[in-house]
């Protein structure tokens, strides 16, 4: 896709906070790496003045040099490697900060048509949070950043997205720093509106309700915030849990179908809420919430409770609607319920969106 | 879940009805199917009343013989099915349309919180659809079906939008058939307001450019429709194509990296579009369109075709709102396009929604 | 991908049995589609010899003319589409039954590696299924078609794959007739070995157990077929149901917990298996069978047999594999079941395979 | 789903070794998420001898105490929470070690078929790898765990899978200590075999062919053991390239069809290979390696190089297959690549097994 202008040589800040890794991870590995790219190895340490400036050459004149190299290699047939000779002359050219390599991205556009999100989707990577305790926690996040591109301006400039990506995540995130990579979008980028999105795992660490056997609960996290002069930061957490249903248990002698279920909850607040905070009420909505590791005591009391604790799907988001209309810190939210029945293969599904503002 | 009021016994027009089948399919299946379910069959035509009453009468008193046998089976052990006596005592307790069966739905809640949307989701069927040219096609959808729930309404019935499924389906879908779908189950479930939503695959005969090869094309379709008094109806396409980057063309001596793209376009209109409709507009703002079947010289052509039409993902939106906007038919667009780009493991993303009314 | 050496014009043949639709589609809407495509729809009608010769000559001698298009599009910019004059050219240097089109996948190949498994994946399909009571059913397959290739041959011929395909589709199918389809990638590709996979949604209508509602249930099925001289044939289906835990409910003073759960057998059959007949087998060794509609007597009657049969993931595979012990027609089985415990976030899962010959 | 015999209280070493964060982490959180369970928050504390003994002896006889408080709560309706007296009087009925408390899954069976693998699927867990340059990376991984149950037992203990990986991963992992965590699960469940499964996203750093700036690529990594006396690891890595086509480049006047494709190797061997050694083969096969960030230089660089570097999906399987042929570590291999056609909706796929041994 689309590249940068800038075209300089690696930053050695950048490359120090590119990972979350313990301090003995060395460099040579990441040196090595780069060495191994099959066509580069062949030019390394070969970057001499008189390489470079033949191919400059050959770019500003005829381009005989570099196209006869592709014709010899097309015509070598498809399985023939190019030869280490063209391969060095390639690199050379390629790395060649010649000023005939032409900005696309920054030519002008005359359609008239302003966009309003383009950036990078899906990409994965690795996210530091810091937890409610003040601990840290390490996940992976399916990332997505878009800027608003004006009318007149042809193309955004991708890769400046994953730079931006690869700074501002060497510290350990809390929701309420993501507005300020928002930003930080915005000014690389140099655009007036920018969008941040961050979907990954979170864990809790949960004891059994009886046996107090440890486990750890994962959720689904997503940040999601726009920033065009102020910003707009929206956090959802998703949460397993057991729901049982009441007219199954009202109507039946015995017994009532239960289900795994998955709460969801958007929210927008005013005061920092953390994930842990969410996990909570959102756990409280459903008949019961769901453990890692349940022991037999364990089992016993989450089936009684489930069935003590009867809730159609509406009452999930019923509950949870009332739960954080109490939560002074929250100013908007939209949740759901999705009842992955069993006694049935499709779902039950209800959702409720309330601006307190 | 939660299921009707109406308990009457199965009605034949339904039953139909209810799929897109040959006239050659008996009844006689589904009546063999329904036989071989485990204790239903040991009840066919054992509904003798003196049965029924006896099993009324203990849920009319102290519900002591129906609690006996869960206790008996329980006891029993978990392996060991229940016995057959019970099995038929169960079914026949389970038919009685005994007055005790409380409809705990129809019951008022009063924690005074509407409920935007609640019914079911993700209900795999099979629709049919009727063609530009005339024909018919069947194909499988996901469907979801939402009502909105007063706030004094303890809960929907999650049957009823099953049974609407089975009604309005009998006859082949177009477009312009939707909204009329989505009425259906407001007055079914007694709602003020009801939304429909359908994602399935639609195929499209498509001859390759020179050779003239047939091929089926498969593209994503999704219908998704509002009623509250009156309609609002998006119908969204999403077709593969190829991109072809002009950055990578523009600064490469030979080649230019190209890749598979998802161009989809969600529109309002005020005059019938068909999917073919869409799909033409959709294939023409990409570099080129993508095949089921090339031969050599169709791969020739597609190939160059796309190196003479380069086209960022910011170009295929513009190209798109540009032809969207010409149509006169269309009131309201929301278009994106996702390049799985060729050189990385990320992808490339742009979108644009306009409103020309 | 790589493409076919065989170029003639399209066979009517082919093309009426292409999809699966009624008798009034005609063949217009898919000559328009061709139209539609961009370049293309400037040739139409002009494939006269003068111009065909001329491009050709252009090939056979210094390509100049071509290639000279290709220069002047790429230095028009990259918003300029190509001019309909280079267009048209395009097509017919493409179109040109060249005799200097090499044929590169029958190249011969000295690695002397030969590749197990070669050939199209993720094809999505419509197919017709013969039901068991006589009728038919259309329904969406991702399909894959593979070949041996042995270590002397370049490249297997893609496009032959899609034309077997669309060939062998236009009947409706049956599980007895996949092997045949498998022999005929075998013959068309001119491979020693052939491999056929499908993988789509069945439906079966299906009563609900007490007020006989009609409803349609989803299955997921799969044909595997491998031909090299003889044929061997997997076919899986799998269906959703209902898993009580037996533990639960016995350590439990009310209720036990449940949930969806999803029973798959996959088997090797020396006499013809229906559909039908395996998702008869998979319900009755679960808990209870799921059902599309339930009203309030159905969902009584299954939550109680859901309470009177409860069965560990273990219970069930047992169960099912007895069952399928018994079944004289099945030779080789290997069955599994998926528990979407509702008291955790993880599943529960057991395997059994078994070779009865 | 069933639990363990071993009911006692909470060990603390398995707390401290649960997860992986940094040692300022505290153990009031784990705590304060335990109190905040709904039911249990209000028994903290109240495990007193009075209590615990009422329940247990309303157990060991008639069980009227807690049968009493379900059916007062099932009158209740359906809507309002257990009291919070209630509450307490059930978790003190869990909570009590009841030798009443029967270990269903340890009874015998009498169907006479053993379960080849029974176990905990899709558990989501965070894990921490040694890396290759003495490094570490934590990531989140989805984990199976199944044993083999003998024919006479009737269900294995699904709480121990969670425990032996909450024991497990206490220390990072490395790809040769796999098979000690495989005999760890035979030991916990006391099971003949055992089978551990683990599918991950590797993070490699990697620097730009050209100007060198850092980018973080993600690989999906799978690890598989079966330990039954010995063990057989099998190590599977996945990683995102570039493929651009022969034929394509061959037959057209300019430019030839590229995408992404996805390698994969899954690879036995008898000394330790690294992940980051997996990455460098697989990268070298395919006509271009992908890169998180590229700037324009670096655009140009993989641009030609892979119009240089033309490969069928055959022969990327072949040259992968040549370069673990030469690699005396590796004894077997089963390798794929699947490329996602620019040309088409469908994908290219090979495959190649070989047993070196």
């Amino acid at each position: 896709m689309n590249t940068d202008r800038s075209q300089s040589a690696p930053e050695a800040q950048e490359a120090t906070t590119l990972m979350p890794t313990r301090p003995n991870q060395s460099e040579s590995h990441a040196v090595s790496k780069a060495r191994s790219g099959s066509l580069a190895s062949s030019r390394t340490g070969s970057r001499t003045a008189s390489l470079t400036g033949s191919v400059k050459s050959s770019r500003g004149g005829s381009a005989v040099g570099a196209r006869s190299v592709g014709n010899m290699v097309k015509k070598a047939g498809t399985r023939v490697a190019a030869s280490s000779a063209a391969a060095a002359q390639l690199a050379e050219s390629a790395s060649s900060n010649s000023p005939a390599m032409k900005d696309v991205q920054s030519a002008s556009d005359n359609r008239n048509i302003a966009i309003d999100r383009v950036g990078v989707k899906d990409v994965t990577y690795p996210i530091r949070l810091r937890t409610k305790d003040g601990g840290e926690q390490t996940t992976v996040a399916s990332i997505n950043m878009y800027v608003a591109l004006p009318h007149h301006q042809k193309g955004t400039h991708m890769s400046r997205f994953l730079e931006v990506l690869n700074d501002e995540t060497s510290e350990p995130l809390t929701p309420d720093r993501i507005p300020a990579i928002t930003r930080a979008i915005c000014e690389r980028l140099n655009a007036e509106e920018a969008h941040f999105e961050a979907e990954f795992t979170y864990f809790v660490r949960k004891l059994a309700p009886i046996s107090k056997r440890p486990g750890l609960m994962d959720y689904r996290v997503k940040f999601a915030c726009t920033a065009n002069g102020k910003e707009d930061f929206i956090m959802s957490v998703a949460a397993p849990a057991t729901s049982l249903c009441p007219c199954s248990k009202e109507i039946s002698e015995f017994g009532a179908h239960n289900q795994r279920c998955r709460i969801e909850a958007a929210v927008r607040f005013k005061e920092m809420v953390w994930i842990e905070d969410l996990v909570e009420i959102l756990e409280k909505a459903a008949s019961c919430p769901v453990y890692a590791v349940l022991k037999r005591p364990d089992e016993k009391f989450v089936t009684e409770q489930a069935y003590l604790n009867p809730k159609f799907v509406e009452d999930i988001v019923r509950d949870l609607a009332l739960a954080l209309e109490g939560e002074k810190k929250i100013e908007w939210f939209s949740i759901n319920s999705e009842n992955f029945e069993s006694i049935h293969s499709h779902n039950a599904y209800a959702q409720i969106t309330r601006d307190k503002r």
